[in-house]
Parts: structure tokens; sequence; C-alpha cells
């Protein structure tokens, strides 16, 4: 049996989306800018592709840009619209605990001349309120915060931190890096103050190379590809139409079974976090841990369902992964979406793990299609190692 | 019969491509970024990928850069490496007859301060020698030349080009846009001292969604996306793996008969060219015109193989492409590749087209698997509706 519990890095290609970008393939492979009738056929599917995600997050079909992935999305939407807002002000926020494609991109402002303020987050990676309400200022244009962290699966009050922003200075954009969170957790842009929302295809069972990002009607943004004009000029480039048709697939699929999942989904979690228990010095990382369960506490609204960060003391992660990799079970060590980055993780280090414990830590990741033998054999699997590792570091 | 005449503007996906793409997503979905060993088999189906690439263009592996598309290749190397160059210069060159993902990154540069020279063509679509070499200037940091136009075919002396270049000035960047032209044309960067070769996918029977940057060694570019820092840093994000190992096989396939395939459509060309010799007031654009082939000096190094340009006197190019379709014949007016813009062709009037032909002007374009069939149904639906529209025009 192939336990793949790497689903936070990447998703097998679901049914319904393998169906809809073969029927666009081998059917329906006009351009949408052609003015015949298989132009047509095909701006018809990216509509109905825009309608349905649309439909998913409430908002209307023009406010879904299509892009390559999520890290396109990042970069447009935090490049774009800072620089477009800089008249206004060059003050932007954002947290210790983004991906790449969010903290690069700030990086990249700071270069710019933007003055960057980065939020802390508490030792479950959560982000305080009251601190961002302090470090916004009149001349704010953008905050970013992500919805579930790709590392530990935190979940940030993302409502909260919206009203706050729009209390405090309406005119300032609110920026969320939805990757890990889009059919996992209800998202409604609306209702969260939410003007720049980033989805990637492949973390949610469509093709690579397919991602979108809510854009809040009226919201100026600076396009990164400059071109035919496509999409309201805000993505120049021929529309990836099988890949929007299958990503618009598998969001509906999944978003039709979304509560059912999410709920199953916790279960097997809690499970497998419980499982654990009598494994020495191990550590569960978040607001799901193995004392948060134990204590009954474990606040849903605090972690996601499908992701398990564990440190495992005097263990490499490598040695674990690799060890797990035997049995063919597939984990990550920290996030797979850097490419082969051997620095300390700035999400572990920013929850304040202990220091033994930052390269030590590898990540469970599950998907609706994950079942409770994979989990019981990668647990059973883990009952063996971990003191079998440990016996061999300690000679 | 389906006469897919449209093929500049898009292609149907091959059947290599098609198995290529399915193979990847239904069995090999890892993140090429991850550590584990489905990690490293979609690692090795993009390295080979681009071993593949390289290997038709004879360079290294390691000078491909994969991309969403040509939309994103153009605009990662124009702006890149006009940015990367800056502070040697700030003076760069391109046509007037090319593509908005060219055109629109260099009025981005006029933004930012560069001086843009603009290079005029012959009325065959053809820029001139003399012309660069005089506009090339200590401080040119980039020359952008597509092989290939995608409105009329004219075929652009490369090697002739980019000799000038890098005697005149050996640290100017030459930049191609080979969209049109990949695989239908033969293509040697190294011999052609081309630094930049942008290819899009789905011009070459590959899924839409993907395409490639060709960078010379040691050529520095600001990457447009920040992330994970994937493909040497200079394109974040995860890679398209399926459309990426479909690209290679539909690249791999058509080179395979690329002398073959090359020979047959000119013939295919001449053979529809020559067929509409005996329609009043028509005029065929480019160096491959009747006239041309009439007076035996249709030189095959100044047009494409797939190109037709046709001007109908007195007949509105909209009306014409809506009327082949009613017989299933599907053809651009213009080119298709900018959104529904309406804006006379800057192609057209850069040839000097006569004013009253800019609107009437349709575009034929063939693939390896167009057919004599086709092309016969085209012409006679052709001789049919021409004086028939005419007359309606007349009245």
């Amino acid at each position: 049996m192939i336990c793949y519990l790497d689903n936070s890095a990447t998703t097998k290609v679901c049914e319904e989306a393998l169906e809809a970008a073969l029927k666009v393939m081998k059917e329906g492979f006009g351009n949408p800018s052609s003015m015949h009738s298989m132009g047509f056929e095909a701006e018809q599917t990216v509509n109905k592709s825009a309608e349905c995600l649309a439909g998913i997050l409430g908002c209307d079909r023009g406010e879904i840009v299509f892009t390559s992935g999520g890290t396109e999305s990042d970069n447009l939407a935090i490049i774009g619209a800072s620089l477009a807002a800089s008249r206004r002000g060059k003050h932007v926020i954002t947290t210790r605990i983004e991906h790449p494609a969010v903290r690069r991109p700030f990086e990249y402002l700071e270069k710019q001349g933007f003055e960057v303020t980065y939020l802390g987050v508490d030792p479950e990676g959560v982000v305080s309120c009251d601190e961002l309400e302090n470090a916004l200022r009149d001349d704010t244009v953008l905050v970013s915060v992500m919805h579930v962290n790709n590392e530990i699966g935190s979940v940030q009050p993302l409502k909260e931190l919206g009203a706050i922003i729009k209390k405090k200075n309406p005119g300032c954009l609110f920026h969320v890096d939805d990757v890990q969170g889009f059919t996992k957790l209800k998202m409604s842009p609306r209702s969260m103050n939410i003007d720049l929302l980033s989805v990637s295809g492949h973390k949610i069972h469509a093709p690579k190379g397919t991602g979108f990002l809510y854009v809040k009607k009226g919201t100026r943004l600076e396009p990164l590809m400059l071109g035919g004009g496509q999409q309201g000029g805000l993505r120049s480039g021929t529309e990836n139409v099988p890949g929007i048709a299958a990503m618009a697939a598998s969001a509906k699929m999944l978003c039709d079974k979304g509560e059912e999942d999410r709920a199953a989904l916790y279960e097997l979690r809690k499970d497998f976090v419980l499982g654990l228990s009598d494994i020495e010095d191990i550590k569960i990382n978040g607001a799901g841990s193995l004392e948060h369960y134990q204590n009954g506490n474990a606040d849903e609204e605090r972690f996601a369902p499908h992701i398990i960060s564990l440190s495992v003391k005097s263990v490499r992660a490598e040695v674990l992964l690799h060890s797990l990799e035997e049995a063919d079970i597939f984990v990550s060590a920290g996030s797979a979406c850097s490419s082969h980055k051997r620095a300390p993780s700035e999400v572990l280090t920013a929850i304040g793990l202990e220091k033994d414990l930052l390269g030590s830590t590898v990540r469970f990741s599950m998907s609706r299609y994950t079942t409770k033998e994979e989990l019981c054999a990668a647990s059973q699997k883990l009952h063996e190692i971990i003191p079998a590792l440990r016996r061999f570091v300690r000679r």
C-alpha cells in the first residue's frame, strides 16, 4: 500500500479534473480570443469555470483572474497591488510565517522602498489581532496574511483581521494566501473583508500549472505579464483552458463534499495524533496537539484538518522521511514548496520551537482520499522506527 | 469536414503530448521539490523534458526555463534582461511587427526610463540588417526580433542580425520570440548568437499553459515571479510537470518530422496560393505572394511554410471569417492572440498595406495535420463567397 501523506506539497489529479481537462484538450481546444465558434466555445469554458469558482466564493465571475498557480497569484496580488497603491503609501504588513511565494515578494517591495512590518505569531502559530491593529498606519496600503499555514496547519482569524483592517484604514487592501485552505475550510471573501485571495490548482486535485486570484471589483493592480490583454488586462497570455476547466471541476467536487470531508479529516487527524501518545519525546505542533486533544481544548478554529506537524527529538527529519519512504509512506520535511532548501524553517522558528527540534520536524498532510488504513500504517511505522532510529543515534 | 486553419492561434493537442500529460497526471504526480522518490520522479520528468528540448536547440539542459507560455517567456526575457542590465545602459531595440507580448513589455520599459528604437520592415515584413546596425549603440542592452511574424508569416534574418549585434556590441543581448517559428523552421540559438528564445507550448500541439525560455548560460535576468526558488531562482512556482512532459513530447515528434513536414507545408501553401490566382482584387501578403510564386522568386528564407495572409478588397475580414465558418472553415481576422481587439493591425500597417485592405485581411494557418482536402475546401469556398460578398457590398 502506498501511503501518500504529502498532500500539502501536491495532490493527485482527481477523476473529475482529469475528465474536464481531457475533454477540452480533445474537443474544445480553441483559443478563447479567436473570433470563431471554436474560440467562443473555449471562452465559454473559461467563463463557466470562473462562474463555478465565483459561486464557491460568493463573488462575481469577473472577480476571478486565472493564473499559472499559487506563486503567480501571490506575486500578482502583493507586488501588483502595492505598486498600484504606492502613491497613497509605502507601508505594508505581513506575517513571519508566510510561504516564500509571499515572503519573497515582500522582500522585493522592501528593495523598492516599501517599509514592511512582519507580525509574529503565538506558540500555536496564530497571529494576534492586537498586534495587527497596532501595526496598521494611515500609509499602510496592503496587509497579507495566509489562511492555513503550510508547515504546521495553523489557521488565522481572518474575519477578525479583516474587520480590524477595514475599521482602522478602509483604503488598505487585505490579501490572503489561501493555497492551503481553499476547499478545506470555509472561505467568504466578502464577509471577511478580503480584497485579494490566492488559490493554487494542484493543491486541490487539479493539474499543476493552474491557479487563480480573486480580485475584488474595483481593486487596482499592476499586471505582472503584459501582452494581448486577456482577463481584463490583468493577466495577458492565452488562458490555460484545460487546466481552468479541471480546477473548476475539482473545486466543485471538493466543495460539494466540503462539510463531510472536513469532519472526516478532523476525526482522522485526532485519531492519528492520539495514537502517537505512547511515543516518547515527540511533539505535535500547533493548536491541535496531543495535549490539546487530551485536555479537550483542541479548538478547530485554530488548526486545519489536514496537516500534522510532528517534531521527533533526536531524529533528523530527512532520516525519518527516508525511513518512512522505505515503507511507501510519503511525507515532507517541513514544507516541500521551496526547492530543496536547507535553512531552518522560518515558520518553526517563529512559533518558538526548541532549537534541537527545528531539523527534526516532518509534516503529514492528508486529502479527502486519505484513508484510515494509510494513517494506521504510518502510525505503526512511526512506533517502530522512532525508537530504532534513536537507538542508532545514541550509539 | 472541419477545416481548422487557425493553427497560429492555437493547435490541437497531439496524441504524443496527450499521452505524456496523462501519464504524469495519473502516475507521476509528485512535486519536483519533494524530497522523497515521488518528488524525485517528477523532478526527473522535468529534467528529461529539458534535456529533450535542449537537444532540439543544441543547448544545455540548464538553459531551459519553463514558463506558463509565450507571453510569460517574452515578459521574463524582455523585462527581466533589461532591468538586470540597466546599469550598463537603458537603450533597447525591437521591431514594429512584434506580438503584443513583446510590444507591451517594451512600452513598460519606456515608462521605466528606457529609450526604445523600433525598427521598420520592408513591404514583405522583413527587417533590414543595415537599419539594425545603425540603431545599435554602446548603451544598447537588448535587441528583440521575432522569428516568424504571427500575422503575415515573414521570417527575419536572425543569423545576420545576431552577427551584427555581437560584432557591434558584444554585451548586448539578443532575444527572439520564436512562438510561431519553433519546430516549423530550424533554430540554433548558438549559431545565431541568440541569448534568449521564447517558445509557447500550445502553438506546437502541447496543452495551453506551457512554454519555455531558452536562457544562454551566464545571462542575467530579474525574475518575474518570486517564491520557492525553483528553476535556479529564475522562475519560482511548482513546475507544470504534465504540461512540460507534453511539450517535450510534441516538440520531439515535430522535430523528428521537421524536414518532411516543412517541405510538405511549403508545397501545400504554394498550391493554395496559386489556386487563388483567378480571384480578382485579392492580395497575399509577404514574400510568398502569388506574384512571387508566378515569377519564380518566392524565397523560402523570407516566409514561413504555414501562414497565409490574404487581403480581399471590399470585404470586411469579420464577414469573410464568419462566411467561411458557416462552412466549418476556421481562420483568423489578423491575429487571434490579442483579446478581441479592434484597432487596425500594426503589422499590416508596418508593411504599408493599402488602408482599405487593413480591415479586409484574414489569416490561414496550417499545422502538420492540415490536409490537401481542407485547403481545397477552403479554396473552393473562397471562390464562391468572395464574389458573392462583394455583390452584397456593392448593392
